[in-house]
């Protein structure tokens, strides 16, 4: 293989996962290609980095972070465990099993910093276009410095997006929002739920941000939660100041009228409507549109992007599995780029396999079918590269197991542990119940 | 002239007088240039333009609008009259001097209207990326159509960039924000004053936005308001339950801690401390960076960017003068578009032109200077167009005034009324005194 390079956009949990692929094929003596990782934030973690801005950043950009204080993973850990890193490698013991934020930005750290690979990121460093040059086949991309307040062009045989895609808001308009009394945010611009307390708040979705938020509001002193579901409900058991009703029609002032007829006055509406794909800096024909959902349109292996097979998406997929699947999409990548691993030229191949993951998502409603569904992609994937293999079955195991325990008692799943599929030890119980536990720090999550 | 093709980039009200410059012109006889007007919005007006959304728009745009509910000129609209459409065209009669948000949108909108430019403008068009091509001596503009969700380019022989310079906040951090247990913002995300009826709010700036949202909370119910400045306190007799301290240095949960040593609990913090200069879509060779100043740096005449003389700014300046300034600087460029006036084409000629605009604002610190200062500089460019001459030293008076009223009583100063420069009749006292003058609506407003 000649010199190569290749560009990544994004140094959050899928772009690392990336850097952390070729570190290791290199680290096993193989040649790689240059990488260059552009980062528009100035820290690596993606959503995990934390910040109390809202909105635009110190440099006009749009804030990345969708994360919020006192966040707490809303799957077990055991589902999302690096198969090459584990929890008690970082930690140097096995932790409860639904870490807050800042304990999972430290595990995530943890294996970049070992593997050294820092340097290769610019940090500070929005994209701002990338071409395709069809004469020299290579991509042409602009790069804003934020440091030096330039802006420059370079050229890369291979762009792999890590961009992420819960960081532009999906924003629907009620009638009467231009006159509502009160504060209209959405899930992304969330932050504080202690700014709440005591007050009456409107949750406008159905799916985990609406159950979640609406969670944290109650549990730092909301006075009540309402959440307005559009299509089903999310049907847990509440507590007694949480009502879940249907569809929210309009406002008038502070009060919010819902399909079933009844109306209540509230401080404010958090919109947890969910977020778009969106990539400012893609022309037509590298940028990829699709729903949020299991098999993202136009992508074969859910990574290659069939109109430009030199294009590649990590972590584009909805996601039940999340750090361990961008690892398996990474070092399937990495191989596809290194030619270990043939990517078919002619359209008609590429494009059956993205109408076969299509439909057989679609052939079930069921949750654990779709569970099983990604885990099975992660097995395809890591079947062919040299990914330590692990019980993915049993990762989905600890999945079906959480569905259930949401459903007991939705204010105290996450009580519950685990076992690990990576070391095989089990998860203490955490020393308090998350509903007590309003301390989320580092510090604080590890006395165990 | 042949046929060239100007592009201006933004339909707020620098952008509509650009076009109804050249209407104008067309209007009487002259051949102009084909113009394609660019705007992100669905509709015209800029900032004006209101909207409930804050951080990012419903097309994951950044929201443009940085004005709020309850939002009154907090200048005397003699000093922005257009001279070529006055009040009392628009509304049949003469209209109190502090018009309302929604009164100045409907008065803007009128004259443009009236020309009938509205098919210039591509809505829901957000620039993408501006290149210089040397060979050819033009432009390459990208744009994205968001209806179409499509990006495209075309080419111009020149460029207007319109796109307003107090939509990107400038956010500073001080210590504790990150565990602040209440809500911070920007003055940008800020829209109904409402929302801390009640509350104790921290107020950070000692400029106009400052004195305004500081006001906006007083009049409709704040518990309290603290200012804080940086460099010198704004100075005015303020209500009993507002204090103006020195600079912020630190929070600590909900405790705010001052350079004096003292300190208070607030519920909310807002950031009033200005905006910056941001055009994510130049190149280096394009970008105009400046300070917010009367004099901005890079631009000859104060809209003629030095560095490629085919590249035009509008309203970049810091403004005391708003809508009439534009306008000169409007007709100027469609006049040196149009090739009636010439634009120097060495370059010390362009750099020695800017750096006497500097030093001459520079020379005092004095605020009737600064707005003489201003008022001269549309004398010297109306002078050169057929813009109709009106009496600007007349509406210098008009704020002069304006100064005095707002020393002699902060929340009453909008209860004055001024002559008009353009009618000469004399603007009626509005119905209601402003702190009591809760209904801000267009209907409302022209009651008299
Ligand atoms: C509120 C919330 C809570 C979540 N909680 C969990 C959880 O508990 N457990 C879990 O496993 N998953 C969770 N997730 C899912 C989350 O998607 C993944 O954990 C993970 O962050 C995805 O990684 P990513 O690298 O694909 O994207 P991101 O984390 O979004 O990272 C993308 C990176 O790209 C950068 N970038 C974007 N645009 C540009 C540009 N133009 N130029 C340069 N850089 C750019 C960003 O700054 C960012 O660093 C949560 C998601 C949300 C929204
Ligand atoms: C809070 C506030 C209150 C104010 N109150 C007053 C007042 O009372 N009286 C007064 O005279 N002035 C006031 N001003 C000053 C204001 O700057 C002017 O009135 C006027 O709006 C400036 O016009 P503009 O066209 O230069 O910029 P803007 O009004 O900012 O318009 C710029 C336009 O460019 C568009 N645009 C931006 N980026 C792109 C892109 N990439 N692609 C396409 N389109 C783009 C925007 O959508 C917008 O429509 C106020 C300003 C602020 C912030
Ligand atoms: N760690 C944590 O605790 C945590 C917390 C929050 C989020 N997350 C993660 O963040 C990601 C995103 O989750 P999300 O809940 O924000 O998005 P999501 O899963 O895409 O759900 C979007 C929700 O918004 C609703 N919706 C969309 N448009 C609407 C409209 N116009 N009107 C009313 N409702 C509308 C949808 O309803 P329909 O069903 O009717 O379409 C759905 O309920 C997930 O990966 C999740 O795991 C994690
Ligand atoms: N119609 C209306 O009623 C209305 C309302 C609001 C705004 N406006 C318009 O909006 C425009 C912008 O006004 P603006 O007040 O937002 O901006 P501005 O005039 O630029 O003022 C910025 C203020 O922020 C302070 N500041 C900047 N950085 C700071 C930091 N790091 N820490 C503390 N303070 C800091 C500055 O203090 P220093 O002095 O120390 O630099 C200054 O007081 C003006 O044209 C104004 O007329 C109009």
């Amino acid at each position: 293989m000649t010199a190569k390079r290749v560009a990544i956009i994004g140094a959050g949990p899928s772009g690392m996962a990336q850097m952390r692929a070729f570190q290791s094929a290199h680290q096993n003596g193989e040649e790689i290609p240059e990488i260059v990782c552009f980062e528009k934030q100035s820290n690596w973690g993606g959503l995990w980095n934390y910040t109390w801005r809202t909105g635009l950043d110190a440099h006009g950009e749009p804030v990345h972070c969708s994360m919020y204080r006192y966040l707490w993973s809303n799957g077990p850990k055991e589902g999302l465990e690096f198969a090459d890193y584990s929890f008690e490698e970082h930690f140097g013991k096995q932790i409860a099993s639904y870490p807050p934020r800042a304990v999972l930005f430290d595990y995530i750290v943890g294996r970049v910093e070992k593997a050294g690979i820092r340097d290769w990121i610019r940090f500070n460093s929005p994209i701002r276009w990338v071409r395709y040059n069809e004469a020299e086949e290579n991509f042409t991309i602009t790069v804003h410095d934020q440091i030096k307040d330039t802006t420059y062009e370079e050229d890369f045989d291979y762009v792999i997006c890590a961009s992420g895609h819960f960081s532009t808001p999906n924003v629907p308009e009620y009638d009467g929002f231009e006159s509502f009394n009160g504060r209209i945010l959405h899930a992304h611009d969330f932050r504080d739920a202690r700014e709440f307390e005591g007050k009456d708040i409107l949750v406008v979705g159905a799916s985990y941000s609406a159950e979640d938020i609406g969670s944290q509001c109650w549990k730092y002193g909301a006075k009540s939660v309402t959440s307005s579901y559009r299509t089903a409900p999310m049907g847990f058991e509440w507590p007694d100041n949480w009502d879940e009703v249907p569809a929210l029609e309009r406002v008038d002032e502070k009060t919010a009228y819902f399909k079933d007829g009844t109306s209540r006055d509230v401080d404010a509406i958090i919109l947890c409507t969910g977020y778009k794909h969106f990539f400012n800096y893609l022309p037509d024909d590298l940028r990829l549109k699709t729903a949020n959902r299991l098999a993202s349109s136009d992508l074969y292996k859910g990574v290659v992007f069939v109109k430009n097979t030199k294009m590649f998406y990590i972590g584009m997929q909805d996601q039940w599995f999340t750090f361990n699947m961008f690892d398996a999409q990474a070092w399937w990548v990495r191989d596809a780029i290194m030619g270990k691993l043939q990517v078919p030229t002619d359209m008609k191949t590429l494009t059956d396999d993205v109408k076969e993951r299509m439909e057989r998502e679609e052939a079930s409603d069921d949750v654990k079918y779709a569970i099983q569904y990604q885990g099975d992609y992660i097995k395809e994937l890591i079947a062919e590269t040299d990914y330590p293999s692990f019980d993915v079955d049993g990762a989905c195991a600890a999945f079906f197991a959480w569905k259930q325990h949401k459903m007991d008692d939705i204010m105290a799943f996450r009580d519950n542990s685990y076992r690990s599929v990576i070391t095989n030890t089990m998860a203490p119980v955490h020393h308090t119940p998350w509903k007590d536990a309003l301390d989320d720090s580092l510090e604080v999550y590890l006395q165990n």
